[in-house]
């Protein structure tokens, strides 16, 4: 007797991976292994739920993996220390969970000895990519298998398969697509297959419930959030302390318009209350303790380090040599940031730190000083006129 | 009988410009000319005034410049195409409009054949710098004169040396030091000079009086906004007309912090209602309607220009290639933005455009397609893991 | 009676298309057109022995596309502009050439109303790419036919084929493969599936047969090549006429070694005498003719377009952004440039322009000047040495 | 009875800094120290020479400080790590050297207690900005004394002087300036004044003499030198056995023409036949071994800190970011270049390593492989093509 094939699914409990799992092992005789990954979305009281979900369908070997801690070690840390914001707007709050969920799947494959990994992405997103690509450089050998993306079925067909196949419940079908995870919450929906819409108020998965206005001193230690109002928290519990603080106030939310992996446009809301606020004033802290070629530099490199973990290359080694180079900056980057929480608004109101440039005996912007001359700075621009004046006087010499 | 040399004073009114005009006359014995140049900060009645405080200081030749069309032809023009915000925040209000104030008092310095162009900079701040650098390339023969930064003299020193000359009046001395123009005001206060307080709200010019909700539909051409609900406006009348219905709801304030010119960090409020509400939809128009590497190099460039223009380095060839490309890119940038304005905040909820590459019936993100199948991006992903999955095996190979 | 379908065949007159022409009409059906195009590489006497050999296999409409004008237009002018060598090393001789005959043929198959476009690559090369992602875009309903990279035929197989067919000659097969066109040519063969061999003597298609030393002066207008000892020639001309003075000398051989677009790395050898000559000589010319930040922004964009020209990714909008910049740069690069020509190398002995910024009357490096004074240069340095003097002193600080 | 005040002086043993020593002793009543800095270029009897000469001028307290090994470790590595050909031809073989030179000056000024620190570069070149950037930043209380620069004299007047005060001696007046040091040797002369001429052959320091062909064997351990043709040594002793064996063939000359820190445009003539041959057998072989975007972002910030480092800003903290970022890159830049030494050129004829990811089994250029098929190569374009073909479509819509 032959042993069945293994395949391992990665698996949310919903319509689409349910129909996956039945249909792997019913159509194509797999012994079916699902896995889910805790990027930080969920609770106690879900993933029990996750479990049972999956017994229903019949799969023997269903577990949860937690990767929250890894996400912000090798994730959530560098987006920080790069301030990466997607097109100026979008912490990655949904692209970089799915490329460590895809790490996780991978390893985890490896571990169990799957000859197969399926994941229900559809074709045409850029979870398929971030899957596929993550799949192929780490699983080489291992089949990758995507019936939703495949077989095109429609939501009734999905459930009339399930109910051949025994499994006869409701599939709750919600009005929007939410995807809760450490780093933001992303919102899909009627409007944001649109241009020119925004998503209503009820479409926000965080009801804004607070109307007074709060301040929060926030303490970072070499780049990163260690404290909140004087409180030390590990950077995991920070975030979490944060976004409990902060998204009551509805502030951290808006719409990400940019080009997707596959060369469409897409269009997505989000809601990253703490996020918007670490990164915001991490990077104002910066801007205090680090020189102006740093700041310049950082930029380049955190721009093109957010890219490529939005299309899901974080396994290029290129992004090993930037996390070194960002690490790097960040050893004065300490001290508290200010902040004012306000309805739908928050407000950065400074700074403190040892490592403040602005705070140097040597020179205050707009102040009288002693540590140079007016006949210093008349000797700079004369000499840094001298190019733009021998380019002029060339030029001129020729035109006239 | 020789004749006097001519000095002509960049002329604001106050203190330090008053005292610059006496001493050149009575200590160089200069013939003094003043000027001051319009970048949209000056009303009519303004204007006046500014001619009677000239005259009274017994300057025969005093004239405002209007160069508001000329700062936006050349100048703010070019901000927008390029969505220019220094260090992430600010649209550089001062620093553009110091840029043209200089070159058009290096022209009317030309035209009067001045043998000597002064300023009242201060040896702390960047505008000495623009100044000094613009006046160097166009005028390199004309001497510079700062007497306000060479002697260092008090505020008390200034009024009373006016006062033995004759000149004997109240000096305004304002808490906060306000500077208005076309593309924003700034604001700094004795807050400014710490790194961790924010401005208080009496220190801001314009007084938050709208607390209602209000919807505004501005319309692009080719990157220029020329109307707002409808009606049209030259650029110029368009950035005024959205100052007016946005400045009362209190957006656009922020703090700027960022490096000098001469090499300290420097901290500065402003207001910039307009220019942070055209800036941010302009950017967003851009998203729907360029392709990713265009807006790729788009920011590169944009973001050399504003450090430029910022330190001003503006007559610096590079400027006027980089201005070409950023022209070239705003063919497809015309449409609607659908802006909400609130208490202290705007939204953008949208956009409508013939170019929308969203709007494109080939292929919508998250919805099924034809254009391509599963297969095409299974090929597609297994291609793009070529290299990192060499790299790997590569590794693998020699670290085993 | 239904009509036949239409395909062009991308045609060379070699084994492999010679199979394709046969394949697509006896098993495919097709009414088989072929089009070869002229980038440079083909004289009459080749263009006519192509004919003959559609005609033998019994093509009714075979046609050569002469796009040699358009390739140096609007690619090999911008190649030029931008000083690219790929890898700093490879001026793209086949890469951009390919991309050019691919658009040729898109535009005849529309023409003509094909329905498919067959070309004769492997699965394993950047033309595969080249190709269909130039079809892809400009010929978006038509379909894109591959036979030699699908059926993976050995080369005995394909003899045998055609002789099956009637088609019985002998195919030469030569040690090397050798691509020539108007901006050099490409070598491959054993050696170069290495990596640490070179190519032997006899693997270069061009002779090293001049021994002596010689000078040549080109004449540069714009950026452009126009004349070569004094005598005018149109760009394409001139380059031609390089060629043949300096390829005797075995100038411009090199080995590139690169990513592929596929993702695996290639090797390709290659000589290129006047296109070597003419960037490095354009490149000289700049550096007496444009200042520091035209250089630095050239080299940035240039580099990108040289990328995108080699990936096949010529369509992508940007590409027409980054030509409008670097034509904008040239306004002022023009100039002769003496170059001398020995065995196996050339040197660049100087540059004569108008607009040489060496030639300043202002300043001479290493020489006195009264343009500033020591002390000028004295500020300059202090103030420049502030930011960083700043943050050693604030780091001192809090370090000690 | 007061304490004399003391100043070191950077000694050269030539007329100017001979000049400088006297006039500090006598015309200002310092306490004269002096100092040679060892960055490679003297031997121990041009060592021993210099001290005899500042005997001669009465110095009592001279020293030679070593540096090479630090201008090694701290320098020429990361410009190796960054193949830094600044303006993509000169290895800053001067620039580079003088950055160290001036940083133990600077130590050792502090170390003695100098009350000032004296240069004797001129006011029209480099030195004397790289020599006063590093002196304000390291040595911020310390006087910069530059007689040369101050004073203007004319040869003549040196000489006179230095006879008036007992000092008779030739002079001798090279034709060439000559600067030469561990990573190679400059060359001035009337020739390099000029925009047109190249230096003649005697103008260069080493002669050529041989006339063979030779072949060399490099080794790099994690990009540095560390073996040549089988035997090992130190990175400082690698570069000086390879002058050694390279030099005679007359490779690695050339002229280099580019903007100096003072804005005007420079040029100068340089032989550094083992800087040369490093970076390029160095660059090769990370062609072999890193990835595409690795390159990619090693030329970007190499390109900045060649810059950096040309104009004296070493000690801005960017540069340790980068050199941190370098470092993290070589990891795997292991193996050895074969290159081919001739007549005045070399040819790199390919390497060997056991990361080259040519040599990986999974897929070889041109070749047939099995690792993707011809299928997924028409889904990766087809993907690729989305972006340009909606752009196209787009545009289309909206131009008809």
């Amino acid at each position: 007797m032959t042993e069945k094939k293994k395949v391992l699914l990665a698996f949310s409990g919903g319509l689409d991976t349910s129909y996956c799992a039945i249909w792997l092992a019913k159509e194509k005789g797999y012994d079916v292994h699902t896995a889910a990954v805790n990027t930080g979305g969920f609770d106690a009281e879900e993933t029990e739920a996750l479990a049972e979900k999956a017994q229903k369908l019949g799969i023997q070997n269903h577990v949860m993996l937690n990767v929250e801690e890894e996400f912000y070690q090798k994730g959530i840390k560098y987006l920080v220390f790069g301030n990466v914001l997607k097109n100026h707007t979008y912490p990655l709050s949904v692209s970089a969970e799915r490329v460590f969920q895809a790490v996780a799947i991978a390893e985890y494959a490896k571990e169990i000895g799957a000859d197969a990994i399926a994941h229900g992405s559809t074709g045409a997103g850029n979870d398929q990519v971030r899957f596929d690509l993550v799949f192929n450089v780490m699983a080489p050998g291992v089949e990758i298998i995507t019936p939703i993306r495949d077989q095109k079925l429609s939501r009734e067909e999905e459930v009339e398969y399930l109910k051949e196949n025994g499994i006869d419940q409701e599939w709750a079908k919600a009005k929007y697509s939410i995807n809760q995870g450490l780093w933001g919450t992303s919102v899909g929906g009627a409007e944001t297959l649109t241009s020119h819409q925004g998503l209503p108020e009820d479409a926000w998965p965080t009801k804004v419930t607070a109307t007074d206005s709060k301040k929060v001193e926030l303490e970072f230690k070499q780049g990163e959030l260690i404290g909140i109002d004087g409180q030390q928290f590990s950077p995991v519990q920070a975030i979490k302390e944060l976004e409990k603080i902060a998204s009551p106030y509805g502030v951290g939310r808006d719409i990400h318009v940019g080009d997707t992996i596959i060369g469409i446009k897409g269009r997505v809301g989000f809601e990253a209350a703490a996020p918007m606020i670490i990164i915001k004033s991490h990077q104002l802290l910066e801007k205090h303790t680090l020189g102006k070629w740093q700041l310049h530099w950082k930029d380049q490199l955190a721009d093109w380090y957010g890219m490529l973990m939005h299309e899901g290359q974080y396994l290029d080694p290129v992004m090993r040599n930037i996390e070194t180079f960002l690490e790097d900056t960040q050893e004065t980057v300490s001290g508290k940031v200010f902040v004012k929480l306000e309805h739908k608004r928050f407000e950065l109101e400074g700074i403190e730190s040892d490592h403040d440039l602005m705070a140097s005996k040597f020179g205050q912007y707009g102040e009288m000083n002693n540590a140079w001359s007016g006949e210093d700075v008349k000797g700079f621009t004369k000499i840094l006129a001298n190019s733009m004046l021998i380019q002029k006087q060339t030029q001129n010499q020729t035109n006239d």
